[in-house]
């Protein structure tokens, strides 16, 4: 059989059938393979972080990735942003019957190689499947488990005034790349999604300097949302320049013909973090040698003034506010 | 606003007032509200056992309980059977565009309820929502982390000839509620679900007795698929008698007219667990103490055979072979 059929969703010899041909078969280890309810980890060490995201892209195979190494990204990168070393992951299936196994395969080796270059196990899983018509193709539910075994605290609260923003690469590659295979546009799109791992980068950064304040991946709602983000808890404002931002020329003119802002739109292998005033240029010289950060740049600074607003240095020499957005630029981008 | 519209899924102004509004409100704890891409949990003690789950149940509120208690439930469960103490859950919510509020708060209300009753914490969440038709209301995964203090290792190997199959009470309510809601049936039903929390119980069968070999709760699949499993692991032939399983008469009857075995019909708050010959009856005891065991009853024992195959002696003196399901009972029934 080809496709997906409610009966593997049932908790039957299917379900056991593809547990056993795909997903055994990509995810081996000795955890997954305990085969009961739940998965015993050895004891860890240190203190514990946990993030899920869910995935609901469309379309699921892109340039530069596909659903499943998204899926583990997302989540690695979610990690590494709060200062963990990524250990394990689940992944849970919701799956349209009428979906092509091969499809499927492709997916979970995507997966499966993903979760090896970060070093994570994937320990747990489930699967779910729904009638035509009651999900679209896949979606995929990836949580993480990682340890912090520094004593590090990350959060937008400490952020200070005089402290750099710095971004580790070009904004809207993802956003872009997704966007104009949806709207089947007719001229040629070569734009690639950054749909990358962070763990190393992050991993480098914070060896580099104990002054780093917080770290987040810009993802639904893109840079713009992130500094928002960073203004409300550091209850600070936070100025950026716009000449300093990297946006690849493709994005840009692809922006300018949908009538989007590249600060809105989603990135899923970039980071935005602040360090302090001292060790920002030198955090930045690091980032530049790693492959994921070959671009960075420091964009902008935490301000004196308690308005929590983040505003732009345009080009041309004015002034604009970045808000929050409050609409939906792009639904299903990751 | 009353409903869910793409933009609560844009990681935008909406999606801030959606987690403030309704999720900090009902799930308002320190570790949540750290506001992170990961939250950070104390440091834990012991062994850790993680499972994860999606739920896709339709309907999403059914006489006994709702899509977000079972959601609670499932995980907690899971991790109960292998021995563990449930700690932490995250919550990833897939939202049709359209989804009254209104019932997403009596979903999230029901889960925090679900939650302080388990004495879970939900550390994480994450909110995406698809177009109208993209989904079916509304799909929830949940994992579930917890610690397992004591030296056990729970699972069908360990089962050995002469040891007694139990369990906790009867068959078939959760997946006769669903579907009898789901035909519309004309006359009246009042199956309720047995969808329930047994971490308790089972904490308590585990403090009795040092010869329980396994435990599992008989979910998707029902008692069948799950005494398969053990046949399967332990590498032993199983034989239960029909005369000692318990089953409702509203259920029975409801089988009947439908055409369905109870055997294999979905449960959401029983246990069917192995213990030594030696301990069955003094667990069954403790168990009937607890409202969630008060039916318990030994049905069965492990043979010494090797074929791996599950009986059942019937009430008229026959014996009937009980296969694992190969096809599709009743799908999105978890």
């Amino acid at each position: 059989m080809s496709i997906i059929t409610l009966g593997h969703g049932s908790g039957g010899k299917l379900t056991h059938n593809l547990i056993e041909d795909i997903f055994y078969k990509y995810f081996d280890n000795d955890i997954l393979l305990q085969k009961n309810d739940s998965s015993i980890l050895p004891k860890l060490e240190g203190k514990i972080a946990v993030t899920t995201d869910s995935f609901v892209i469309n379309p699921i195979f892109f340039n530069g990735g596909d659903i499943g190494k998204l899926s583990v990204c997302g989540t690695v990168n979610d990690l590494a942003m709060s200062g963990a070393k990524p250990l394990y992951i689940t992944v849970g299936f919701i799956i349209e019957e009428g979906f092509e196994i091969e499809n499927l395969e492709k997916i979970v080796e995507s997966i499966s190689i993903t979760a090896k270059n970060a070093n994570v196990k994937i320990v747990a899983g489930d699967t779910k499947v729904v009638e035509k018509g009651s999900a679209d193709k896949i979606y995929i539910n990836t949580t993480g488990i990682g340890v912090i075994d520094k004593d590090i605290y990350l959060s937008g609260e400490n952020a200070k005034p005089g402290d750099k923003i710095i971004i580790s690469g070009s904004l809207g590659d993802h956003g872009v790349c997704i966007m104009s295979k949806r709207k089947n546009l007719e001229f040629d799109v070569s734009v690639k999604s950054d749909c990358n791992l962070l763990n190393e980068l992050i991993e480098e950064i914070l060896y580099t300097s104990n002054n780093v304040k917080v770290l987040r991946d810009p993802t639904r709602g893109g840079l713009a949302t992130t500094l928002n983000e960073f203004a409300s808890q550091s209850k600070r404002s936070i100025s950026i320049n716009e000449e300093d931002i990297p946006v690849k020329d493709e994005v840009r003119s692809m922006c300018e013909i949908l009538g989007l802002d590249p600060l809105y739109i989603a990135n899923e292998g970039k980071v935005v973090l602040i360090a302090s005033k001292e060790d920002a240029q030198r955090v930045v010289e690091v980032m530049r040698k790693n492959p994921m950060g070959k671009d960075a740049q420091i964009i902008g600074e935490v301000l004196e003034d308690d308005k929590k607003i983040v505003s732009l240095k345009t080009d041309i020499g004015g002034t604009r506010l970045l808000s929050m957005p409050s609409g939906e630029l792009l639904p299903r981008i990751c």
